[in-house]
């Protein structure tokens, strides 16, 4: 199964928002259908996002032969979300080969590809760090979804977890639900119960005091951008995490490909965090007309991240 | 509006489960229906359950003459939920009036005036210490609920904020929703809405960001338990924002009535923390099955709160 796929020249993706009550397939054909699906967030993780966009790409080099246009489409495709670099850098990438759409195209499945193989590296290289760090029996938080929902086989810091469970090394995963939209409730605990790997859920608050109450060895995540100084730009709760991670002594682990490294920006203090409204905090829960602030992203220091770990490279920022 | 009285032989509360969309009203007149009530969490908060173990003392009082039904009826009270001081301490101050009812009853209802009073005098020595800590047009953070729905009426740390707001030195409260139940968006909002006090919603794991972000001025909130030492004992999620206030260098104010703090209880280590099980956090998103482990409460050691504020005294611990 793959999370994101060209096929018979559209774009199928596994809609992540039907997950994990139905596995349902969609067909995106056009850029309109793409930009829809990555802002509901039916395809996400920024591995899985840098493929969609260089197939947007492909889409829009499919779509028409006005350079106009086809420049229309692919910022259009680029902007659809603003945090993760890996959009908007697979998107350029494909968008290098314009305006011939079969190289495009041989672009966007080389970032296919790459994402696939980069997945297998970070698996072992993490697993390595990890055991190193914890020993065998190691229990891991993990918030959102990092697994192969996120990417297109395999995942990131789930990636870790998985070739744990394959070394019979990994204790337990506790998966953060991940407020407002729940991936870790709805998606990562789907593939671990598919993966056999031993869970449980826990409410995003409670991390901090599970890690101090000593039932947890290590937290690993993953990332939507990471900065040249080392800091992690990644779902919101990630920082809450690291705090409590220091607080406890625990390593606080990134896991995500050199895609997602950006060194053009220096520091979390220059990225732009996606305040996704309202509607998907208040929902049905608060009196009508609730405001919120509801940051999709939030920052943490390098200063709190004991290692990231890419398909290259383990650093230690 | 009183969150809890009695009222004609019987306990009468507002069904906070049915909060903000409708306003229920139920009365208890069994210990059965009374345990039942505090266990879903129908009436909750540390000085409301403190007024619900001394009236669920005069139900027991009422309902036989035999000493031992009685005292196997008050014990049913007092460990109708394990972490909260209040609701055993309550109970066992009208017991000491056992057997007569009336003598219960009244002890009973001075445990309710009590709390009536001490919630007016928490609002005026948190607002000042508040004011003298961060001047006017302050920006709270606050956790749970703490206001009128978790005592009598008035509130805790929630009422050092409706005094601010008279005070005209009020900017704005964050209130965090606090899953799993969702007290925050579901009844701080609904409290603050009606106060006409300016206030968003955001989910709990972005409350450590938004302090890094410099959208906070103070975290405030209320306790469960205090111990001794004065580690704070309250809704899960509280250790998370006191990490992030520390990191943020704002200052972590815990809001409660004497009758929270518990001398006998060493510190925090020595607490029973409720867990409250899968159902509440899986819910209709998680694969069925999914286990979870699900502390309703967390501790915040003493080193991370600036002050304590109570009825009586500001305590920096």
């Amino acid at each position: 199964m793959r999370t994101i796929d060209w096929v018979d020249g559209a774009v199928v993706i596994v809609d992540q928002t039907r997950l994990p009550g139905e596995t349902v397939w969609l067909r995106l054909s056009t850029v309109d259908e793409l930009v829809d699906a990555i802002q509901r967030l039916a395809v996400r993780g920024a591995p899985a996002l840098g493929v969609a966009g260089a197939m947007g790409v492909a889409l829009a080099a499919a779509a028409s032969r006005d350079p106009a246009v086809v420049a229309e489409l692919v910022r259009r495709v680029e902007t659809a979300r603003p945090t993760a670099v890996n959009l908007a850098r697979g998107a350029r990438r494909a968008a290098a080969h314009l305006p011939s759409f079969s190289a495009v195209l041989d672009e966007a499945l080389r970032v296919r590809d790459e994402e696939i193989h980069s997945s297998g590296e970070m698996g072992r290289l993490g697993a390595d760090l990890v055991t190193s760090l914890c020993g065998p029996g190691v229990r891991l938080l993990t918030h959102c979804n990092t697994g192969a929902l996120c990417t297109v086989t395999g995942g990131t810091a789930l990636a870790v977890a998985f070739e744990l469970h394959r070394r019979a090394a990994l204790g337990e995963v506790v998966a953060s639900e991940t407020r407002p939209l729940l991936q870790g409730a709805r998606l990562t605990t789907w593939e671990l119960a598919r993966a056999g790997i031993p869970h449980r859920l826990a409410v995003d608050s409670a991390g901090p005091f599970l890690m101090a109450r000593g039932e947890v060895d290590a937290v690993i995540l993953g990332a939507d951008r990471i900065c040249a100084n080392g800091d992690v730009v990644n779902k919101v709760g990630s920082y809450a995490h690291a705090l409590g991670a220091r607080a406890a002594g625990i390593p606080f682990i990134c896991v995500a490909p050199e895609s997602t490294v950006d060194l053009s920006t220096p520091s979390g203090a220059e990225v732009e965090i996606e305040d996704r409204g309202a509607a998907e905090v208040a929902g049905a829960s608060a009196p009508p007309g609730t405001e919120a602030v509801n940051p999709a992203f939030d920052v943490t220091p390098a200063s709190l991240v004991t290692a990231i770990v890419t398909d290259t490279r383990v650093w230690r920022p």
